[in-house]
């Protein structure tokens, strides 16, 4: 192990406890008390959001051979950090709001959603100094491109936190257009049948919290929320074993299909819960949603990321930002139906929208990007392709 | 792989997207909207009993050392496919209701439960096709049941809802009876420590959550119903460990013996869970269930599964089968003690209870018998029993 | 195997099911009925402690190579029959309580937290019977120790609950001196990546839960005890990366640090979290926490344990001994900061809460040392040294 590793590990806790002091010295001062009171239904959401981002995403990354450990506890880390720093970059944005404490953590757990799935398109790739100041930067840039949509595209304040997972993915795949690729044959890239199992652990408790995530951008109407999200998801599932069979030779099914397909439609109704009046529209949406991930999923390994030489770990494209984006376009075309009649402004309120998904698609990529390069130079000390995927790299492992 | 085998997994797909697009159709036609609102209390419901139904489980079944996926993974497709099933059928059926959506949701994952008991005889044995259309059998003869129970034998729309381990259990054993044997020394029948521990934390799931399930259930007393299952699967816990130590050689403990009597207390008193007024009568059943479940196991597997030829790959007649006829016999005897001096139709009322549990076993004896007549045509191509209970006859799998 | 431990196995079920009839004839007398009503608050806590205890727990303690079975099996057996213990423990002291029985399940579920702390002090070296024994001691003791705090020493009934993990650790470190140590090579007393992933699957449990368990303690104003707790753990996690590092060879991160390290601030602010008005305190207690389990765990380790010839297998007494000392101390040093200029009798609640402090500690020792002395007799055939951490030893295991 050459030395500069070592002394570039010992970096990890001074940066840690800086950003610790400085967000303990913010919160003395930007958040001294609260008054407000917790309404009953604010507590079991809460739990169900964290209980989904901090535990499910855990175990829907931890699919790698070698690298359950950091994928289960830089998980952990990363949210920890980005909660306290949500916080305080939404309160320092100067948005309209008047929430409890709980319902603030709520979100800024939602809102770290996008961090986590940035992070499985570096997964194995980037160190903990990296991650750690991927987070940093892309809470902030999330909540600025938020305040953007909310002051200058109109858009309500619920709906701009709806953009967190096509922020989170075309950040990712910006971040790590930037790393080198891993070797295309490399042993520890693969999963095993046990890490798979432990994979759908954790996609089956992102399967039943999605609803639930939903709930909690819903605008007044709680309730259609999380039924459209249940007949979404539940209609991704079946299409999801659909899709596999007849993309896979011998028509066997994959697990990775499988883990990324069955969230898809959670993800693209995500965007549109509320203004869905029937179950079948829901379902509809849930089916071109997987559809989008498996097909996507086949078009992007083969074609597009060997072109642009990106390489997605996790297939965060075609699981988060494909489904998003097929949400955003679903949102405009379900506003111009139930609107064309009534609102002269429609034409105003599509090209606002569009602008909206634009903006925030723009900012996540330019940013990302930079934030790659940034985190690319020689003072960040890069892992070694060779170490990539690796739990030994960072933790003691005994076998 | 013989190419018959091939063709035929391409069949999958087809029948999934048939059954998707008729789902869809009718919802179309039956779920134009829901006005109702939620109450505070229907979201926790609705969340647990997902959760225990989704990931419980997925865990429960997944003690097979090779089966691990098809476990997991099959289970996620029936409920997420049984899910539209069973509202549509609960819909076309005459039921007086005035419930939203969520609770209709709950309720359709309650429903089925029967159809995951079931899948637990077949374990292993089925393919998907067989598991997709017993799914939709049995939702319909299910609700069918409930329906005929309903209208002509008195029963409360709640309680008919209650029979649904006892309808699982006894449908899947007459559907398990027409599938071949596995050879009995089956290498691959076995689990391991891993797949155990697994199993484990299935089986701690569906505890924890069990008193929500019941809960569900509940015809106002939603309070007691909770307490007393709570008590019945503490008791049950307790006596799992004291059988399992008396049944087996040298006193040690077996696991496949805790994972089936742990349960059994809460489906006992799933039934009769608002007629207990105090907990030990709840603490009592636990203890008779666990006993049954346990001495049952022993029972059925030396000496009647032999002579009948049925194999129930996870022992669903002792586990949710037994500890249901227990939880029926004990509503006629608590209806009994309860009213005899107050009321004077008290005869009529017992025959009705025991009618409704005749009524429910044999149809799910009957209908299930047909069923597995029909899934095994040679059209289905059952699979031959020297790949029973293998992943990789399903799946693409990397060791 | 000799006899006598095939004999002794055999009074394990005989043990349960005395205690088993005990309670039922005691729930005949004591808890006749229940007629208050349900709040909807008190069942989504009543949900999350249950789950928390009952699965977090379980798999928090599935850490060791060969005691996964055990851990998770006695960690249900154990909480199945202390809840009933614990409930008729509070029953017969003379508290004034007016809770129906779902909050009383609750706290009894809590209180259980005790218990399972100290098995932690003497996982894989205890048998069955040991385990049994030691719960009802425990459970009697820390309920007498909490009426002494509340009718003596002017301890608020929920707040007497609060020093439950104090009670739990330094009762199990006062069993376990007198268990004999383990050889320090033992092979079975490692762990495998596979088992530390799935004690980080329990660990991340309690994280999530541990606000829901702090929120039922809370006296009043609950929706400060969860953020508090919230923010208090999420400074923990961090801190506990950063310790982690600091104090290992290479700067590599330890997994058991982190297991440990995460949930210290939990408990700390467990003591004081609604007297906490502002989070950045609850923030740096947490981080004050987290050093003092790291820092303890390298101190006691390497020096106190063996001078006192302990043997803590799983670390109670860093993990939750000393952040509940810290918990202790803080909650004094604020009831000085807010009272000072306040209360006359300041000086009289600062003693008290101090005598509060050193009785429940004391009781906990010395109860715990007479148990450990009674469980090592012969009549309780400890298990041979050779034979600690193996679950073979009690469970039928097929590899």
């Amino acid at each position: 192990m050459p030395s500069n590793y070592r002394n570039f590990r010992h970096s990890v806790p001074w940066l840690l406890l800086l950003l610790e002091a400085v967000f303990i010295i913010a919160f003395y001062f930007l958040h001294p008390n609260d008054q407000r009171f917790m309404s009953d239904i604010s507590y079991p959401a809460f739990q169900d959001v964290s209980h989904m981002v901090i535990f499910g995403f855990a175990f829907f990354l931890a699919f790698l051979k070698r690298y359950g450990f950091s994928s289960a506890g830089f998980n952990l880390l990363i949210i920890a950090l980005g909660v306290q720093c949500s916080m305080l970059a939404e309160g320092l944005l100067p948005f309209r709001n008047n929430r409890n404490f709980l319902e603030r953590i709520t979100r800024a757990a939602v809102s770290l959603t996008a961090v986590v799935i940035s992070t499985g398109a570096v997964l194995g790739k980037a160190n903990p100094v990296q991650l750690i100041l991927m987070t940093v930067v892309e809470i902030i840039a999330f909540h600025v491109s938020r305040w953007i949509n909310v002051t200058f595209l109109l858009v309500q304040n619920n709906m701009s936190m709806k953009h967190v997972h096509l922020f989170g993915a075309y950040f990712g795949l910006a971040v790590s257009s930037r790393f080198s690729e891993p070797p295309p044959r490399s042993e520890k890239k693969a999963s095993t049948p046990k890490s798979d199992l432990l994979s759908m652990l954790g996609t089956l408790f992102l399967w039943v919290f999605w609803p639930s995530f939903n709930f909690v951008l819903a605008e007044g109407e709680a309730n259609k929320a999380i039924y459209n999200t249940y007949f979404a998801l539940a209609v991704s599932a079946v299409a999801a074993f659909v899709l596999s069979v007849l993309t896979t030779k011998d028509g066997k099914l994959r697990m990775a299909d499988i883990h990324s397909a069955v969230l898809a439609g959670g993800i693209t109704v995500s965007l549109v819960a509320e203004l869905i009046d029937y179950p079948w529209i829901a379902m509809i949406l849930g089916l071109l949603a997987s559809v989008i991930a498996i097909l996507g999923s086949h078009c992007l390994q083969n074609c597009w990321n060997p072109v642009l030489k990106i390489h997605d770990s996790s297939g965060v494209h075609f699981t988060f930002g494909l489904p998003a984006v097929l949400g955003a376009l679903a949102r405009v075309f379900l506003c111009i139906i139930k609107n064309w009649t009534t609102e002269p402004s429609l034409g105003y309120s599509v090209m606002y929208a569009i602008g909206a998904f634009c903006q925030t698609a723009s900012v996540a990529l330019i940013i990302g990007f930079i934030t790659g390069l940034i985190l690319n130079l020689k003072l960040f000390k890069t892992i070694p392709v060779s170490k990539y995927f690796d739990d030994q790299f960072y933790w003691e492992v005994s076998f």
